[in-house]
């Protein structure tokens, strides 16, 4: 039987201490939101950190004081695959994000004026960085695991090579080394129609009382596509047009006549009422940014050198075209070539990026094996 | 030894009598801009017209008065694979386009002023009845081939399922029986940057004197994007940086860090800047339209027999993500259920859906074969 936490309530932890950050900037005088879910046993050494990706916070299990379930809740819980009964589970929001945590929409503390564009550009790293900050603050020492997908799966990877002797298991899901060129390009295309609203006023559309929404719903819809497999968008929208399968065409350019320009529309609107321009500019360029091999001269083997005794699990989905099984091969053969203990499992899912949040029976039971050993070593 | 046409001159030819359009409108008081490259012979047999696709128009061959190259040069002129010397090749730009047809710039009589968002919904049905008046003033009772890529793949194929009687060869390049949700949702995300243009008004924009320059630039990113394979934007850009291999990062979100962003952004400049913003929506949802099939119940085979006494060939290529092979094979299928003689060939090539207006000499040797077949039946 698996219950449902709640409700959660999120904490909020402020650093005094300026964070140093990849691009030589430093975040003075921040605070992170984080969750946790379970209890810390007496050695402390049940801990596992769930690191988000682009459009999620803190919030990851349960219920909230709004009745919002968390966004990896069917992951995480108790009798779930991560079983808050055996782990101590921390959420937390990272900066520059707009669920909680200081971001761009706060107080530039040099001006008292909200940072907007102005937010220091923050990398995978700086925010490996402050979790690292915030589990120390929460008194565990080393971390039984760390796991994240996509963007989140990143910031796993990034532990195993950053504070190293702070984690003993790595899970990154649906994850790659680095961003390829058609990746930038999909992102660049999102920045750049965001950046251009006229409504974005450089940035600093706070002041102005707007939001750059039609850039934001454009970046949204160009997202959604990637997220999902050419595939499963064929089984769930095809050709199917707004008007029923009975229905007249209406020969229209602007208005709705398929039904995937409606779900786009939708999901574009939707997203433009909550999530933060500068947030989606800044998240993004931390994936365009994160290539642990560019030190090593692409190298990723040698990359992945501090990582030499933590044990990885690796899941990655056959129709995912955004970080595609090959993607996930990269890090394994990396790894494979440190000798590093390696699990890897390529679930046939049809439902492209994606999957990484959804139940999948196969996907599910990798994690929850995995995390039976995780606790067989805590 | 092959030779370069020109300087070729575009020609025109008015249409009183209105066109019947698809969506029940009428085109009335109409004109198309072609050109022609070789002599008809006494027989008035050895007609190939050649159909365009999105950024392309008439001008097929050779050097306009600017000194231009023709789209598809490298395939046709003399001793090339569509050979000017056997052959009379017309190129046509359809209307709604914006490179010389009547289009949304040009004034709507009924009010005087430039048609803008008003012009009426074309399709690929309706493009090919014009080409099909076009083709009989020149005095031409039936052509030889008719050939495209792309949505002029589409055209290609129309035009045996209209005119069955007047085309005896179909040439369907790097296309598909109809657009799948994907297809559609790239479109639809980029008409969407376009149409909330501020600049856009509402597609009359022709009278405010401005241009949505944004909206065409993030639809032409979007689209080339989809143009190119995964694989050889990788081979070009990869995670080159502007700055250069040795160069520092900038940790910007704004300016230009990767060479695949500097190349999108110059691509989508100087798109927006020839390319009419209703033009856009106009043939992209062309493209959404096209679906020979929907008349049968979505059965492909029943659209074809029309097709039974013609000859095609099909030609997809092994990196096209935007009409994959299996697209290609669809209509192949369909052919070969009607007892249709088809020759297919797919070609292992590296440049995703552009390969189709390259010159790969596998792909173009396949070409020159076929042509050489379509001169002896002529």
């Amino acid at each position: 039987m698996t219950t449902t936490i709640g409700p959660v309530t999120p904490q909020q932890m402020h650093f005094a201490e300026a964070l140093p950050l990849a691009s030589g900037a430093r975040l003075a005088d921040y605070h992170l939101v984080y969750e946790t879910y379970g209890t810390l046993n007496a050695a402390r050494s049940n801990a596992v950190l769930v690191c988000h990706a682009l459009n999620a916070g803190a919030h990851v299990a349960g219920l909230d004081a709004e009745g919002q379930l968390g966004w990896w809740d069917n992951l995480v819980g108790p009798g779930k695959p991560l079983d808050t009964n055996r782990f101590f589970v921390i959420g937390v929001n990272n900066p520059g994000s707009c669920f909680g945590s200081t971001g761009p929409m706060h107080p530039n503390p040099a001006t008292g004026r909200a940072w907007g564009a102005d937010f220091p550009v923050v990398t995978v790293e700086d925010w490996v960085d402050a979790q690292a900050r915030l589990v120390e603050r929460l008194g565990i020492g080393r971390l039984a695991a760390v796991i994240g997908g996509s963007l989140g799966g990143m910031q796993a990877l990034a532990w195993t090579l950053r504070h190293a002797e702070r984690v003993q298991h790595c899970i990154a899901v649906a994850t790659a080394p680095n961003l390829s060129a058609q990746n930038i390009a999909f992102n660049e295309v999102a920045r750049r129609a965001i950046v251009t609203d006229p409504e974005f006023h450089g940035g600093h559309f706070y002041a102005h009382g707007v939001l750059p929404r039609r850039g934001l719903r454009v970046a949204r819809m160009i997202g959604h596509i990637t997220y999902l497999s050419d595939d499963s968008m064929e089984a769930k929208f095809g050709r199917e047009l707004k008007a029923g399968p009975a229905g007249a065409l209406g020969y229209t350019t602007q208005d709705i006549e398929f039904q995937i320009e409606s779900y786009l529309r939708y999901q574009g609107d939707k997203f433009s009422e909550y999530f933060d321009a500068n947030t989606y500019l800044l998240i993004t360029r931390a994936l365009d940014y994160f290539d642990p091999a560019r030190a090593h001269g692409g190298n990723l083997a040698a990359a992945f050198a501090p990582a030499r005794d933590k044990r990885f699990l690796l899941v990655s989905f056959t129709t995912d075209w955004r970080f595609a099984p090959a993607r996930s091969r990269e890090i394994v053969k990396a790894l494979v070539d440190n000798h590093i203990a390696v699990n890897y499992a390529e679930i046939d899912a049809p439902h492209g990026h994606d999957a990484f949040l959804l139940d999948d029976a196969r996907y599910h039971g990798v994690l929850r094996a995995y995390f039976d050993r995780v606790a067989r070593s805590v």
